[in-house]
């Protein structure tokens, strides 16, 4: 859920020792790569918020503030009138989430809203501790529930400052942003009238459902376009796997240009970790445009990736060309790092590099459950397992802390939502995250909807003339669901 | 709203360099003056629940359990279908609210309910650190979202373990306990189908109201009883304050039967908050028999207050032997130390004696406001104010904190009940608290009760010979309404 995006600024920058720095987002925008947005993104302030540290503990470490970084514009707002859409911001830096989730922006200048863009608690430039944010104990203060409280606080107080009492507050989320807006609407639905949530996994990241769904709906990606897809990259797999068995580690440098030769089992995990990763993400992406949100990636993904497995010379080259397209999109590398290009984490669909991987790490070792696995079964990938007892060995050793499985079922309802109301769930049926989330409508006022041919939170990024009919149907119907809940609300405080 | 039980076991041992010792509930047992409890009371089983210390931090000194108390009996249950009911346990030791919430008992006979008391974290012997538990740090993990967590997790677990798993929940609270059951609801509705919130002050806690309504109402319970009630009281009040401006501080000594004369402003401000503090008990325990829940009180107390104003020989001794029905209720005391029978603390309502005491001045200090006054305007008491800003004073020189004003409004909803659901909200006319809370149904299922011959949850209190007809009515609804939740519940999950 959160490798994604993070390869962005490391892949424009190419290798070659400078795997340290990223590109800010800001400096992107000045990019060729992303210029296209600069003329469709708002005119967004980049602003400061002066946040409790700790909401939770009023003798704590965290007796004081920190610094939150928020983007806003009211260039849109029907000033004092207007809603106000609020995007809880996820594993990342906000810039990211503003300049790909363009149908937000459109919505706001229909509907007359005031948009705030609010970065969460220890990503982007939003770290209570600074470079200390990640030493224990200082780590122990990014919860959800921590996160959450900052939105109802940073809502409450801004409405106050800009005279927005009266204005509705609808919040939007894509991904872990979407679950955020989900738990926003439910604890806070004195602040929140409405959320909507796309591709937000509420149910698989509280332990519930089936452990081998994730990697199973990625390969049912794959084998639709083409179920010899699914076999040339299981058989490329398993040539890998006889390889390594032999211990011919030379050959499997060869065949996947590793910059050195493995020697290890260990090694050999790691690959197939990289070389599935690949997959996990063409999936999630796989938009009918191309796009710079998670890296470059190509219009229809999955497409480009079952064409080049299967016009390969041969299955493990076709592979490694394949795993290419997500991690060597500019062609500039002449050789793979296996532990520099995909880092192994809490979340077995990536965690991504630099600060917000270890952000999301510790997120995945407390709070979030994403023991999925992979088992050349019901999937295409080779046989990996991330249990509850590795989850918690990992985590104990990395970060001192032990995982409390069910947790987030108990805090946030896990499937028993019927006592919640006006949420939209909305996910693409491309997505591997979909099933983990809630596909049926509930209610009157939990609305399903599904985008049959939509990716991850495709519904939230800007129209496109390559928008396939199914997303430009879903957003007319968030639209006009949101603006119900507007007016209901606005009727309500009157 | 914390005061009073806490007099009990202090009362009872008179004075005399005792005051350290309390007695426990389980002595009390033995004790005559409780006797009458015995026959009736269930046999609960007490036992320990291996706690989360920090629910909201997984790298704080908290990073482990705690041993909480809780009491359960399953001899009314209809074992794996009867309803769980739980008592979300407030400000004190266990016992006082199982042996003073009789109606509970009783409804879990007719329903076939299991039945389980449990205490809050820092009260009774639920202490996280021991001795130390009130020691900065280690104090921060008092807070009402930890207390809650820790129920939601009691819950959760105990229903497992004992095959309770198809079993609703209702959750029943009186004062900060009817405050927990509300918030129990409106936080955690996948784990409890329904509150009965009696006497829950959800509105003045949160800063919402008057902050001159709580001694208004007090007041009004002797107005009502006999106008010149008031007047006599505010007359002794005024003659104290006359002598205290003369510095006549023997003659108030005297007068007031006090061990040492004053000498200070400061001790005539102490005598005023323990004089006022002991109409306001009176008033919140004015129920039609003696109790023994909030020192012994005898029935009707604000009327034998009234006589006891009014037949007395002066102003100044009626005044003294009025606040004697609550210090001095054996008769055995022969002088009265300002200090040790009332301290004041950040609730203008009292905080007790003892280690509860300590507990409920903290939680007063960060999330519950009670920022209370009197006037001798809209009350007959002295004009004592407690603001927002002398709060923070005291606070921050107490306990090192900070309170954070509109925190508890932002977190449980404040008047913005509009989403919530099946609470009923249960207020006795006589309470002072009752104004404090919601006193009209907001929906069909936000139901409101009015007790108008009712003191401080009186419903909860088992059934009397000398109750009024409006409690027995009171109760037969709450009864008839919890069933319809139970049974609504379990049509759902079924």
């Amino acid at each position: 859920m959160a490798a994604h995006w993070l390869f962005l600024g490391f892949l424009l920058l190419g290798f070659g020792g400078k795997t340290e720095t990223r590109l800010s987002v800001k400096e992107k925008l000045n990019n060729e790569v992303v210029s296209s947005h600069r003329d469709l993104a708002p005119d967004f302030k980049e602003k400061y918020f002066k946040q409790v540290l700790d909401h939770f503990n009023y003798n704590s470490l965290g007796n004081g503030t920190f610094d939150q970084r928020y983007l806003i514009t009211d260039q849109y707002w029907e000033k004092g009138n207007g809603p106000l859409f609020f995007y809880t911001g996820n594993e990342g830096d906000i810039w990211e989430f503003a300049l790909n989730s363009g149908f937000i922006s459109e919505l706001a200048a229909a509907q007359g809203a005031l948009l705030i863009f609010a970065e969460h608690r220890y990503y982007g430039k939003s770290l209570p501790f600074g470079k200390d944010s990640f030493n224990v104990p200082e780590v122990g203060l990014l919860t959800v529930e921590q996160a959450l409280a900052d939105y109802a606080l940073m809502i409450t107080d801004l409405k106050q400052e800009l005279g927005a009492q009266k204005c509705p507050v609808i919040v939007f989320g894509g991904s872990y942003g979407g679950m955020l807006s989900v738990y926003m609407r439910i604890r806070y639905p004195n602040i929140v009238s409405g959320a909507l949530a796309a591709s937000a996994p509420i149910l698989s990241t509280a332990g519930l459902g089936d452990s081998r769904q994730f990697f199973r709906d990625v390969t049912t990606d794959f084998e639709k376009f083409n179920p010899a897809c699914r076999e040339a990259v299981q058989g490329a797999f398993q040539k890998l796997s006889t390889l390594a068995q032999q211990e011919d580690y030379r050959r499997i440098q060869s065949a996947f240009s590793l910059c050195k030769p493995p020697s290890s089992p260990q090694d050999i995990h790691q690959l197939n970790g990289l070389l599935r990763n690949a997959f996990t993400m063409m999936a999630m992406m796989d938009y009918p445009y191309s796009t710079h949100f998670i890296g470059s990636m190509p219009a229809f993904p999955v497409k480009v990736a079952c064409e080049t497995m299967l016009n390969g010379t041969d299955l493990m080259s076709a592979l490694r060309d394949t795993a290419g397209i997500v991690y060597n999109s500019t062609g500039q590398l002449t050789c793979y790092d296996l532990y520099s290009l995909y880092v192994e984490c809490a979340d077995p669909t990536g965690c991504g590099l630099g600060f917000d991987s270890k952000a999301w790490d510790y997120q995945a070792c407390t709070e979030i459950e994403l023991c999925y696995e992979s088992n050349n079964v019901t999937d295409m990938f080779p046989p990996m397992t991330f249990t509850e007892q590795q989850r918690e060995q990992y985590c104990g050793k990395r970060w001192g802390v032990v995982p409390r499985s069910g947790w987030l079922k108990t805090q946030f309802w896990g499937d028993d939502l019927s006592t919640a109301s006006n949420i939209i769930f909305s996910n693409g049926d491309l997505d591997p995250w979909a099933n983990g989330g809630i596909r049926k409508s509930l209610s009157r006022s939990l609305i399903a909807i599904s985008i049959p041919e939509g990716a991850h939170h495709l519904d939230l990024r800007e129209s496109n003339p390559a928008d396939p009919e199914s997303v430009i149907v879903a957003r007319k119907m968030e639209s006009e669901i949101i603006a119900e809940w507007v007016k209901a609300a606005r009727k309500e405080s009157s």
